[in-house]
Parts: structure tokens; C-alpha cells; sequence
């Protein structure tokens, strides 16, 4: 798919969020996009199903990530613990990222249907971790809450670390927020 | 505004979820609901502007109910203390609508534009209790954090409550999902 085309499929990201940007997702077309990029429609869409989805494409993998690791862990690890492994490979994930997270989210805060979006794929992050919680034998309503905490804990490090000026990585600001969500908790 | 028809609001939001509940959400007409209730159209749209409303007419005083009580917990009172009062006075609003609760819900998960809709009142509800405890001085991410976690002990604590076959009052299993929370958080 495309080998003739180097890193297309980052291009016509990278061409995307600079339009929606500039001009606004809603005003900006996937014939601009390819344009932009420098390469044909037809090319966009051997990449992303639409110009929605470049801004989503990371999606399946954080969810690929985030479970794979909470499944991977010891068996004997607490759901909190387990969940910690999955916060590190989601912030690993990130690492090199900041800016285009930034602009991602800066266009999606702009749009209602876009935050929509954005919403249901957190609550079905949800859902998928608390199934897997399940699978390792943790009851409800611990399993619903250890999911519901750590993507919280996910959230809030994430808005920290797109922040003007921060630069904190990820991993560390996802094990801060862990820790002050244990202290809130715990009556601090 | 409708003195002459004895709890027209009530009567109209019963025969809208029986009508989504038998024929599906978006088959069910104003006309059908205002017919079902013994009502006119015209009555309806004094009391909600269209169909979606007669479900999420609750958010707001939810809402206003949660951060009233919030903002006036003790100033000494910590961030997770302070927002148990709100899901204290959550819990009593909802107190005998556990069959209403019930029906809505599953009206919700039925359709994806509602479960939107419900997820969208749930980040607004976690924004304005994180501003509520900025203003009570909390600094972030202790107030983000504290107002996420209290709103998925929310959410798991009401699905457990309109489960089938579930008694216990909502009140009761808000209180052990804020302990599980807490003993997940712990490490337990």
C-alpha cells in the first residue's frame, strides 16, 4: 500500500491537522488535505476511511496498548497495579507526540461533534478495561471503578501534558496524577 | 402553565418512555406521547421543547443539586468529602425514581445519539464540579481528578442501582462504590 509514497500516511496527517487548523475541520476537504500533502485523493483514502479519521486512527492502538498490557500483567497484581502497566505503555506510545497531540486536541476542543466523538471512544476505553479486569478475576464494582480511575488518571495527565509550556513527559504526568488520586482518596 | 391538567409534566414523561420503550425512541411522535397522556401537542411543548428532553430534563437539577452541595460542604471539608455530600444529595433526588431511572436507561442504551448525549452530561457534570472546587481553593490536578472519580462512582453506583432484581437504595450503593473506590486506590 503506497511504498512508492514515503511516510504518506504521516503526511496527510500532518497536512490535515495543519488545515483544520487554519481553516477549520469542518471547512477543509480531503481533495485540500491530499493537495497539501502532495499527493492524490485516492491516496488519502487508501489511508483513512475519511477525514475523520485521522484525527481518530490512534485510537484502536491506545486501546490495543492500554489492554494489552493490564492482560500481560502478573497475575498477582492488584487492578490499580495492573492498570499502572497500561497508563506506562499508553504514555510510551505518546512519547514523541506532544505536538501533534496538541493540534489534535486544540481541533477537536473547537468542534461538538469531534468532542462527541472523543467521548465515546474514553467510555469505550472503559468498558474493554473493565472487561479485562473481569477476565483476571476482578470483581464489580472494583473492576468498573480501577477502569473508570485510570483513564480519569489518563485524562487528566493527558490535558496537562499538551499544556503550553509543559514538558513533563507523559509517564511522569500520568504517575502524578495516579498519586494524587490515591492521596484525594485517601482523605488527603 | 397548565394548572388545569393535574401533573401534565409527569404524565407526559410516563407515556414517552412507555411509547420508546414499546415502538423505539425515534418512531415515537410528540403527537403519539401528547395522545398517549390524554394531552394535546400543544401541552407538551409547555413543558419540553421536544422529544430527547423528556429524558434529560433531570440533568439540570442533577447538576445544580450536586454542585449546590458541593460549595456548601464546611471550607474545611477535603475535595472527596465535599463532593460525598453531592452524591448524598444525588442519591435523595433519585430516591423513588428507581422504575423511571430504569426505563430511561435502557431508552439510552438503545440509541446511539442518546448514549451521546448522556456521555456529554457527564463531562459537563465533571467540568463544573472541577471549577466548584478550584473555587473552594483545591489546586489541580487535585480538583479534576477528585470530581472524575466522584462522577464514575456516580455512574457505577446508578447502573447498579437500576439493575434487575436490585433493592438496596441508591444512597447505600453510592456510599460502597466511594469504599471500593477507595480501597482499589489503595492498593487493596
Amino acid at each position: 500500500m503506497g511504498r512508492w509514497e514515503p511516510d504518506a500516511r504521516g503526511r496527510l496527517a500532518k497536512a490535515a491537522l495543519a488545515l483544520y487548523a487554519e481553516r477549520g475541520y469542518e471547512q477543509t476537504t480531503v481533495a485540500e488535505i491530499a493537495k497539501r500533502a502532495g499527493l492524490t485523493e485516492r491516496t488519502f483514502f487508501r489511508h483513512y476511511a475519511d477525514k475523520r479519521e485521522v484525527l481518530f486512527a490512534g485510537s484502536g492502538e491506545l486501546e490495543g496498548r492500554f489492554v494489552g498490557a493490564v492482560a500481560g500483567a502478573p497475575t498477582s497484581a492488584p487492578p490499580l497495579d495492573a492498570l499502572t502497566l497500561g497508563l506506562d505503555a499508553v504514555a510510551e506510545m505518546f512519547a514523541d507526540q506532544r505536538e501533534f497531540a496538541s493540534r489534535r486536541q486544540a481541533v477537536i476542543t473547537a468542534n461538538a461533534e469531534l468532542r462527541e466523538r472523543e467521548l465515546i471512544k474514553l467510555a469505550s476505553l472503559v468498558a474493554v478495561l473493565t472487561d479485562t479486569l473481569r477476565s483476571r478475576g476482578v470483581a464489580e464494582p472494583a473492576a468498573s471503578l480501577s477502569a473508570e480511575a485510570a483513564v480519569a488518571v489518563f485524562k487528566v495527565a493527558f490535558e496537562r501534558w499538551i499544556a503550553p509550556d509543559e514538558e513533563r513527559p507523559l509517564a511522569q504526568l500520568t504517575r502524578e496524577a495516579l498519586a494524587e488520586l490515591k492521596a484525594v482518596t485517601s482523605g488527603a
